[in-house]
């Protein structure tokens, strides 16, 4: 697969590079994503760091993120064992664009907030 | 609302800033974009680009982007109307750190790739 298949494909339902997209853009993994700039974090950590997430939905999560590659699990072979989490070489690319997707919406949430009181006010 | 308190709270659960992360990462969205970056569109241009995709999961999040003044909805007064899709200003903007994103996969797809049958070997 060469990265200009993905390209022409992106759109198609069969393409390897869509189940990517929708791996790193769903519900919580670039908020994960982002959690993880800062370095390694425990489970319970990243936890308490992503307001609103189940443990269950977590766990869920970091295991497609750390089969794509994205995040390394360690685990710290004490009693009770110590479950951390961070960044690859891999995800920590990642992280650029993402971060760049979370400037823009730094630099225009404000836009976006007033678009949708306009939208509603209209409606 | 400053831009510094969205950054601040986007990890918490009632930031603005956080639902429109959800809104422009959310299952589709990324593609609808990607899709309008050529020009405008009919809807059913649209649902035939972005294969796999249900004509009323298409109107919702059409509806969603919208609202957010990423995108514009035109109505030619024809019988029978004409209705077509095109990214605003601020849709553009959004659309580049988008492209970054797609960039990286572009370049990085198949090593997460590699990375996804690795795992399914070992475990």
């Amino acid at each position: 697969m060469k990265g200009s298949d993905l390209l022409g494909d992106v759109f198609t339902d069969d393409c390897p590079g869509r189940e990517i997209v929708e791996h790193i853009t769903s519900r919580w993994a670039p908020l994960i994503v982002a959690a993880l700039r800062g370095g390694s974090l425990r489970f319970f950590e990243l936890r308490d760091k992503l307001d609103g997430i189940s443990e269950k939905v977590l766990s869920q999560k970091l295991r497609i993120l750390v089969r794509d590659g994205l995040i390394e699990r360690t685990v710290e072979p004490s009693v009770p064992p110590k479950v951390s989490y961070e960044l690859t070489k891999l995800g920590h690319g990642l992280s650029e664009p993402l971060q760049q997707l979370v400037d823009w919406i730094l630099a225009h949430g404000e836009e976006v907030v007033a678009a949708q009181e306009e939208h509603d006010k209209a409606s």
